[in-house]
């Protein structure tokens, strides 16, 4: 077993952002960009935080991340705007287009930014969560390189293309962050690593079975779209209105080299403040939540929970008591 | 076996828009509402077509369903409206909503009609294909009453709130339709009857335990979501949001009656011809369509399709030949 250990967001943060000084990023977006990675990592996202960073860091090295790039309008019609991200920094950059969306929706109640040419946003509840702790809805996803089959087929024709929904509540959030495989390649490694199997059946094995074994479906290949036919249809969708509103690279453009880069994101920011009812929204999403908590389950014990609620006692404790990270993931940091 | 017999499509229009007149519907209402019923059925969908009809009917007796209510604006705010449906014709509602939508996508590149107190919009997809083939992207969803439990939980406290997006394709279009639960209560109802399995894992049974037996899962009232935990966020995140931006009912609220009416719905529309890349999106969606349609499979028989594009042939078919209806539904119906 590998040793973790607690690492202080404030020391997560500081550490980041010296790395990326060193990369050429401007004190400010180096600032900016250890403070997303280093959230995610505290919000319990490790995969797109803490354990994603050296890979990040690989990709700037390696000449496909633009360590100063930032978007460009290319295009405005009202509340849609069309941006090239210039293959900068994903995070910076979906940061950038949340922000941009919030702002046309301020202007025309709802806005809309669509960006090509950029890359991994790592997590995409980070935008969720900016947006509707600042009170905006939240409707945003990309497009990814090929890593899932259509339904009925054996290769990777289809990206996992992550879709957001958030919406504020109680001075924080309900954020929906959600893959169109049923599970990453991450959780299954991190499960085949732990000698886990998934709870539920997550792909196929190389006999065309479905299965919840982790190392199967790896071998694989084939992972499982959520809800069979309707995920891989999802996804082909999510990915079709990424390209053609952003005017930017399909799944199936992405995926002629092996590495992924210069992706297509949509961003959707909706102004709740002006709607007729806004002064009982709150009391609004409470009746939606309250008569949801009080689900009845089979098992006393188990609390069913909205998206993001977890997040929130994960975020107290990592805060608390640090970020707890693999040793040798941190000493790899350490050395970059 | 229950015999079916074919009905064509014009006798289909006539004999339901001699039925909505006769139920106060004006001549035009009744026309319109006549067609989006018969559409529904020439593209296959007769769950929320023909066989849906007398049930549609019976909600119009029932005072329920208002034959000439229309919506009215309650507020504005740039590309974004809210309407009250007053409690008229799902079908009539959604159709003025997506063309709503539409209008503000014109103006605004993006437009949101949020549409509280309407009723069942029968077929979400006839509002997708509908606005693509105008050559608009869609994107829309509507709760529903309480029918599928949260993940983990044993009661029904989520709707299967389908969701909708779409895009121009071909002069045709891209749809996807979708529920949050795995197989709609129609579809089980109908594999029972016919004495056959699920392909796939539909719900649970009275033990608890996920089975492909619909009878079984009729029995439990416990459909599975979507991708498990995935589609039960979903489908409480479209509730959360129609709820609020419509200012209408929730999930929650509907499912008060045992009766499902007043029920919320969001249609964006963004309208794709002022794009920069306008000329170049046949060609962007041609790419990824071939691309998806060279996905491998294990039998060489075996035909990946897009959403929608099933639907296609048998339109065909089904105007040419007319449309396949159970005797006895048929008979009902001119009984009305």
């Amino acid at each position: 077993m590998i040793k973790a250990i607690n690492i202080y967001s404030e020391r997560m943060v500081s550490e980041f952002h010296r790395i990326l000084f060193t990369r050429g990023f401007t004190e400010n977006k180096a600032l900016q960009c250890a403070q997303i990675f280093t959230n995610n990592s505290v919000d319990g996202v490790y995969s797109h935080g803490v354990n994603r960073f050296a890979t990040f860091i690989k990709m700037v090295d390696g000449g496909y991340v633009k360590p100063n790039n930032t978007p460009s309008l290319k295009s405005k019609q009202g509340g849609i705007e069309q941006w090239d991200g210039n293959l900068g920094a994903g995070p910076l950059n979906a940061m950038h287009a949340t922000d941009t969306a919030i702002d046309l929706s301020r202007q025309y109640g709802i806005g809309c930014m669509a960006l090509s040419n950029t890359n991994h946003w790592m997590r995409g509840g980070a935008y969720g969560w900016h947006a509707a702790k600042k009170g905006f809805i939240f409707i945003g996803w990309t497009n990814t390189i090929a890593n899932m089959p259509a339904w009925g087929a054996i290769d990777n024709k289809l990206g996992n293309n992550p879709f957001v929904l958030a919406v504020p509540y109680k001075e924080e959030a309900i954020v929906l962050d959600m893959a169109m495989s049923q599970y990453s390649v991450g959780k299954m490694e991190l499960a085949k690593m732990k000698d886990e199997k998934l709870s539920m059946q997550g792909g196929y094995n190389t006999s065309g079975q479905l299965t919840n074994d982790p190392a199967e479906i790896i071998a694989s290949r084939r992972l499982m779209p959520i809800g069979y036919w309707k995920g891989a249809g999802l996804s082909l969708l999510l990915d079709v209105l990424a390209t053609i509103l952003s005017g930017g690279l399909s799944t199936f453009e992405i995926s002629k080299s092996k590495i992924e880069t210069a992706i297509s994101q949509v961003f959707i920011a909706i102004d709740i403040s002006k709607l007729q009812n806004y002064s009982s929204i709150p009391q609004m999403i409470n009746n939606i939540i309250n008569d949801y908590h009080q689900s009845a389950t089979d098992d006393e014990m188990k609390k069913i929970i909205y998206p993001g609620e977890r997040v929130l006692k994960i975020r107290k404790e990592n805060l608390a008591q640090g970020i707890p990270v693999l040793k040798n993931i941190w000493d790899e940091i350490l050395h970059l």
